[in-house]
């Protein structure tokens, strides 16, 4: 069996968020579908582990933006890298609130899809939340970002903590840079690459899209 | 609400296919995605009046091939178009049987992925099926079929029976050519484009994609 197999299947980049009145979740997913037409209902699957699958399972819906190609590093970070139970992710961007009171961003989105929860499926590590659509909205005519079009051209990684990530095994390719006078150093956690003319990262470095330290860091030019 | 927002999810395009002992199903989905990593696990979703769906629930298996973009109408329309039920879908290509007896063919496929059912949860007109993998290969280094590619680039259509049709909606941009000489026709059940420098196309003609009379196409120059 060859679980590099699964590198096949296509996928987009969705934020979910949701506000159950005490607690506000958001995190990056690439599983997202529509499952039916009438009603129009969707499905995504979380992370048990993740801060926002506790928030979605106390609200009883959520709020899905679909991700645009204009999205850089950062953007991914701060939704696909860091936890809702330590930071505030919708801080220093616009924020909207969805008919069901989820915080969503309009900045590199291509829609919104606000759910109410009808149905939730363990899934072992993972939990699917099929919901009903009760609005929807485009945003902008930008193009989708492909969960593809992630790895190739931000030369991001799969977080452990996603459905589709196989362990020992990243979609990613090697970053070689054309013409290199400086020296790259990229992050293990998140892909993100460090241009710099120092041999070294400083010791009190931290990775502006994850926020881990250089250890996790490797010299790759 | 403007359900055209789901027109922006991304999806592949795969084959699922299934053999119960006494009826071979197959048919193309867009609905598929790996949901957990330990164990490997995948999702498909099936609309409840495919033949295929029947002998899935049967069986308690089927495979699962990712289309690559070496597809072409005619092999869409093969899987997409017409029910297991009446035809023979691997009649005339290569097929190969998965660790689980189901038949697929490594025609325009990148991946097979086989499946055992481990849960099934009932989505009203559609149905999701939970397989644990049992197998999985690569089968070509082909890029996948993305659904967009399958709408912008093959003109394709989304049938009413899919998890992402949205009734008088189509994703489907009209096919435009730029030097048209002779006249063009247009399935509107699969979105086939018919060229002939005759006026009207005769009574006996059928689809070459999915099967169907003059009566369901529209001339577009």
């Amino acid at each position: 069996m060859d679980a590099k197999a699964m590198f096949s299947f296509s996928y987009g980049l969705y934020v979910v968020s949701a506000n159950d009145g005490e607690n506000v979740g958001a995190c990056l997913i690439n599983t997202a579908l529509q499952v039916t037409g009438d009603p129009l209902q969707v499905a995504i699957t979380l992370n048990k582990q993740n801060h926002t699958t506790q928030v979605v399972k106390a609200a009883e819906h959520f709020t899905l933006t679909v991700v645009s190609k204009t999205a850089d590093m950062p953007f991914i970070g701060r939704f696909g890298f860091k936890s809702s139970a330590d930071v505030d992710k919708f801080e220093g961007i616009t924020t909207k609130t969805s008919l069901l009171f989820d915080p969503y961003t309009p900045e590199h989105a291509c829609a919104m899809v606000c759910c109410a929860v009808v149905n939730t499926i363990d899934l072992g590590t993972h939990v699917m939340f099929i919901g009903e659509v009760c609005d929807a909205e485009r945003v902008s005519d930008e193009e989708p970002m492909t969960y593809a079009y992630y790895h190739s051209v931000l030369k991001g990684k799969t977080p452990p903590k996603a459905s589709s990530y196989i362990e020992g095994e990243d979609p990613t390719k090697p970053v070689v840079p054309v013409s290199a006078p400086k020296h790259h150093f990229r992050c293990n956690i998140c892909g993100y690459v460090y241009e710099t003319t120092d041999e070294e990262l400083p010791a009190d470095f931290r990775c502006p899209v994850c926020g881990v330290g250089p250890e996790n860091f490797t010299k790759i030019d």
